[in-house]
């Protein structure tokens, strides 16, 4: 260090290890970056541990705009306050916090307002930077700008994140499970307490028992969800499904003289309360939209489909049935609010979030979650930074 | 009268005048007709007026099936009880009764729920016939079957009705305002009130402003929606619809360089909190969609476009935006319970109808009815039966 640098450390660059994607779909390259001290209103975060969810994938794959290289991906995750920029009196050095892809202002309309989870100060955008300037805190050791992910970039030891998307909880709960709330696992749940408001009792389809889909039937069976029908290809499905509240399975792939939605019709007598498309197949969105009950059923859609799907439906079937369609982002969890709640339903055992944890591999066998995901093998596997 | 003949008077059919749908497309024909005693469950009515809505504009219209042909057409009413059948206690006779098109059987699950109005027991269907039997209850002189129109069939001084479909209401109510509550006006009522159910000070868009637009502002109104846009082609809308509570107007035909969306969008500072498509276009049902407010608008479709129209979204629009889409059939009012509570606004002074009167004719006049609602020169055309 020298003599004329200032001893406050929020003032300098940390130097330490990244996972950088440097090309489309090529193996991450774990590399010694320049993480910038936090500017004013930002928080530099020390990650404990991160784990992958299939946006990172997706993003990982994509060669052009809103693909950019070098990155660093990775959304998911938990980490420890290092330093604060100015401005900021939310959280200060040492916190536990989960860093949130989704910004809370605190102070626009929509923060304020119970019915949105969509700050309208720092909007979602897929962009490759910081929110407020547009820049980026990281830097590979020949000066050049590597990018950021959904404002987080944990596949990095440091990383510098917007107050708005810091989310301080309780520091007693185990990492290798909060980190799940940051996106997937709270996605899921928050679908189905959140934006479909699962009633007590009522009758549920989910679409596809990834750990999305697994995340709303755990949702659905903390709302009391009566019946929980789990829909997906794989017959296996149905036993770490039960785990979750799933008490009747259908096997899409041996439906050939009944679609999905005439059989879950039979079984429900008329059609389930709320439908939840978690694959990201518009034709799954009809299905599940087809065995909506008639008068009230609710239709969300979870999945993403490719850039520019459409989703039609006939204009009679929507007005004359009564039906609704809706979607959600985060599960329509508002982060700062809704975390630290669930943190607390799984600490007192309410919340089941052990289950998600298939798999744990150390930073420098991040490509084989990468792996693990891609094949199927893992609902979450998590990654930790120093272990 | 033969000797033989039972004096009651409801086990014989009655002579009387109807309008007869012979041809789509064609003049009505006034002629006598045999109106058949109501069978068990049913309700033989007097109709004292009856108004014309679009949808008897639609089917006799419809060549082909669901047109039917001859038929008596109309469904917006109101009468008086003449006979009952067997195992009727609901209604009397002498009480004063509004058809519906919508079923409330009071014992399905639907009918006992609060959230829907679609009677399991007897679902909507655009059947020519009777609900239970499927027969008809009309026959011409010649003996010629008569076709039902939406199990109402007012356009004749007789009719029976499943008493299903029978609502038993208030006699001091005048009789060519409470007819509108059968179908349209309540429509449009119910879609603010019971379908999206508007929150008092929240901003609402109206996609077309005739009388089925009119009365969503009308119920937006008595919601207390601060702000009540409308949008339509013709700006003189925009003064019948300041009586309806209309605060402000889009003259979509005048939107070239923005779409009506981006205009609204500027109005409100991000989207209305209601938008409703009353046009039947799936362009409209877009462009309703595109200026709900992020995080939590809802687009509720009232407008039916042709058959087989399909209404297309991009999968991320939907997933992403935390919006909703939802129809409603008449307005998700149930007839029983809601027709009288909106009669009783009525008479309280609060709900307007007089203003959707803007015509009234005789019945010998009723194809003049058709002339002026194609024209688009009335909203309501109150049909009296004798006077
Ligand atoms: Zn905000
Ligand atoms: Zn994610
Ligand atoms: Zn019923
Ligand atoms: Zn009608």
């Amino acid at each position: 260090m020298a003599a004329n640098e200032s001893p406050k450390k929020e003032g300098k660059a940390i130097r330490c290890r990244a996972a950088v994607a440097r090309k489309a779909g090529e193996p991450l390259v774990i590399e010694e970056v320049m993480v910038a001290a936090p500017k004013a209103h930002e928080v530099r975060i020390r990650i404990i541990c991160t784990s992958l969810c299939h946006s990172d994938i997706t993003f990982w794959k994509l060669k052009d705009p809103p693909g950019y290289f070098p990155r660093i991906l990775g959304h998911e995750s938990i980490g420890v306050v290092e330093s604060v920029g100015e401005d900021v009196d939310e959280v200060t050095e040492g916190d536990t916090v989960i860093p949130s892809f989704m910004a809370d202002c605190g102070e626009c309309v929509d923060c304020k307002s119970k019915k949105s989870n969509q700050c309208s100060n720092f909007p979602f955008k897929v962009s490759p930077l910081m929110h407020r300037d547009e820049t980026s805190r990281f830097m590979d050791l020949n000066g050049e700008t590597l990018y950021h992910f959904l404002y987080i970039s944990s596949f990095s030891e440091y990383t510098v994140v917007d107050v708005t998307h810091v989310v301080k909880i309780d520091p007693a709960v185990p990492p290798n499970r909060a980190c799940l709330l940051s996106c997937g696992v709270s996605t899921g749940v928050g679908a189905a307490w959140r934006t479909a408001n699962v009633e007590a009792g009522s009758t549920v389809a989910i679409f596809g028992l990834g750990a999305i889909g697994l995340a709303v039937a755990e949702g659905a069976r903390l709302c009391g969800a009566s019946r929980i029908i789990g829909v997906d290809v794989n017959p296996d499905k149905f036993e770490i499904g039960k785990i979750f509240g799933v008490t009747d399975f259908v096997n899409s792939a041996s439906c050939k003289d009944k679609s999905v939605s005439e059989v879950i019709k039979e079984m429900t007598g008329g059609g389930a309360d709320y439908c939840f498309e978690c694959v990201g197949l518009a034709s799954l969105v009809h299905e599940a939209f087809a065995c909506c009950r008639l008068g009230w059923g609710k239709t969300v859609v979870l999945g993403v489909d490719k850039p520019g799907t459409q989703l039609s439906f006939s204009s009679f079937e929507i007005l004359l049935s009564g039906k609704t369609i809706t979607g959600s982002l985060f599960g329509g969890l508002k982060a700062k609010h809704d975390i630290p709640i669930l943190i607390k339903r799984y600490m007192d055992k309410e919340l089941q979030l052990d289950e998600f944890v298939t798999h744990e591999v150390s930073f420098e066998e991040i490509n084989k979650a990468f792996d693990l995901l891609i094949e199927g093998k893992s609902l979450r596997c998590v990654i930790w930074m120093n272990r």
